[in-house]
């Protein structure tokens, strides 16, 4: 059976090229990157190079950006350092978060007696602003903000500005969550007012295993994982070299695609937002879909029947994947926290279509045809 | 120039074998392991075959092995559950383990004000028992007792039985950084007295950033990065999915050659210490070499001279790769801190030669004719 997978936002097919040069890494370029010997020289100079280039293309400097195991990581090294190190005593979040954000922020807030207070959310998904200032003007502690550039769900995206600014004008420190943005928008660091930000290479195309953490040349920190001094005393152990150089890769091929894939993706998702609108009744979209959304994801609202309960279960069988709600939890059925938190209406499913460049018109067609078959 | 490469205890090359079961997992078989459909199932599945199979080597539950991004991540996780969830206030550690335990241990006593020892070192490098013994029973706290299994510098062997009953004596928490151990000898866990143990797959000719945690079934723990559910709720981020199937194939090729490959290394090791005794005046050996002794390190103690001083650069120069520390400090220039701690000689240079089944005695002799040349 032919496979649709529309699930890109869990994760995503490494490209080709990406693991052509990844390859050398894993055959005879295998020299440990802290060793002194040329051996060891070339693949650190593989990494140094990656570093540079993901910088040069975030605009931050190399010293800026660091490899880790992934967002998850990235996200807690973040965090913690926030209440560890730079004096945050209240986190300020929201209910959307990744659990990498969410779990974490509610460990320090239990464990380590950290203030903790969420955002609210207005109607469509998004973050409060005057809520946010609100919290920030009457917090007595500094604040760490952390807050997702785009929801991995509903696709929502923040203005990393706005609420980077409004976190300068109160002394906080600000994370935002990028894992679902890095490798699908441009970014401009060095002129965007954010502490840290984090990615995931897996989500655009680049490997499972590596991410990177982006921490401002303005604040020091210490690391989570201690040990060597690989990536400059900032994440120890030894590095996933042929991860590192794939990341990179995959990065520099999203940029230079940027235009072309961005507006192909988000042309597949409107069309299938328009195809089901016509063809299903009663359904509806979760997000921000016609404002400030990302463009790889659709989350669509279906009636609740006996047979949309059954509506992932049916599009697996016909060979199509896609997910209730974040991969990371679909496992143990609890539904999405993302959606209780911005819907009260109990009478919806909600199911996330994500795409990418390697998906069709052809491919929603048949999506679509086959969810009329079944509801 | 053709290169020797005797490097061994910092890194390995990845084994043909285990690159091609990887392979599949980095093109088409990508799906996220967490996702309900079947394409997620599939890598789920491939990630548990892999949990058992290491699990059946270790003699293990699968339910106690977890997949990490390495060594150095597995002994901070261990480590700090130590102290957050068993209830141990004083670490008995050595002066001698990797940095990974060093720093955390030392992090953990500088911010977390918990008690920290250093268990007294014999003339050749091993631990003294009745010091550790009197440690034990002069702790007023729970104790966490971290010590190396075999030394990655000078190749010591620690008796982990004599040790963890020695633990189980005094109630205390046993954790042994068994990096450069796993993949070397045979393992029987369940009848091994110790709560963590960890590997990374890059030391044993299995790829780079991805290790396990071994965290016996008795001791309940909670992770070290939090998110997602993934590992049981042990490890949070989406898994490393080709690097956690290289790791469990790498486990079992290193399980099916032991006795092969054990003696084959142990037999050029031993050669070359012959030969270097044979040819090169003024040397010994770091370590306890002709006794309890992990079989692919030789440290080697040359006479300090304009010359050796010169030493791994002249070797590198020539195409040898050996290392003076452990690899992810060697870039520092620090010197080793195991050599300082068991030797006050400031007289010798010390040279780790460390070896895998793809050297040969050939290499060997190329090796000490140079070393003859050189010095
Ligand atoms: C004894 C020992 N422990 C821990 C580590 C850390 O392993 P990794 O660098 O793969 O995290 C190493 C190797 O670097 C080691 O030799
Ligand atoms: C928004 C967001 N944050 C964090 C993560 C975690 O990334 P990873 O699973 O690669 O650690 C993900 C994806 O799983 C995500 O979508």
């Amino acid at each position: 059976m032919k496979r649709i997978y529309f699930d890109n936002a869990a994760t995503t097919p490494l490209d080709k090229d990406v693991l052509d040069v990844m390859l050398p890494y894993m055959t005879e370029k295998f020299g440990n990157p802290s060793s002194i010997y040329s051996y060891g020289r070339e693949t650190r100079l593989a990494i140094e190079t990656a570093r540079k280039s993901v910088a040069k293309i975030l605009n931050a400097n190399p010293g800026e950006i660091f490899f880790t195991s992934g967002g998850t990581e990235s996200s807690n090294t973040a965090i913690a350092a926030a209440i560890h190190n730079l004096g945050c005593r209240h986190i300020i979040s929201s209910e959307i978060e990744h659990h990498a954000t969410l779990h974490t922020v509610e460990h320090l807030h239990s464990k380590e007696n950290v203030k903790l207070s969420n955002v609210r959310l207005l109607a469509d998904g998004h973050v409060d602003p005057a809520h946010l200032r609100e919290l920030l003007a009457g917090s007595k502690e500094r604040c760490l903000v952390t807050l997702m550039h785009a929801n991995n769900e509903i696709g929502n995206l923040l203005d990393i500005h706005a609420v980077g600014n409004l976190c300068k004008e109160f002394d906080a420190i600000f994370h935002s969550d990028t894992v679902q943005t890095v490798g699908h928008y441009p970014f401009d660091l060095r002129n965007t007012p954010v502490h840290f930000i984090n990615g995931a290479g897996h989500k655009f195309h680049g490997p499972k295993g590596v991410g990177i953490l982006y921490v401002n040349e303005n604040v020091k920190i210490t690391p989570l994982i201690q040990g060597g001094s690989q990536e400059r005393n900032m994440r120890a152990g030894t590095e996933n070299l042929y991860g590192i150089v794939g990341f990179a890769k995959a990065l520099e091929l999203a940029t230079v695609h940027y235009e072309e894939y961005s507006k192909y993706i988000n042309d597949l998702r409107m069309y299938m937002a328009e195809q089901l609108q016509q063809h299903i009744p009663g359904i509806g979209f979760n997000g921000d879909l016609y404002g400030r959304s990302l463009y790889t994801v659709l989350n669509v609202s279906f009636p609740k029947t006996e047979k949309s309960e059954m509506l992932l279960f049916n599009l697996d069988i016909n060979g199509i994947c896609a997910s209730g709600g974040s991969a990371c939890t679909s496992g143990a059925d609890l539904g999405s926290h993302v959606i209780r938190a911005i819907s009260s209406n109990p009478n919806h499913i909600a199911v996330r279509f994500s795409f990418s460049k390697n998906n069709t018109k052809e491919e929603v067609d048949e999506v679509v045809t086959k969810l009329k078959d079944i509801i």
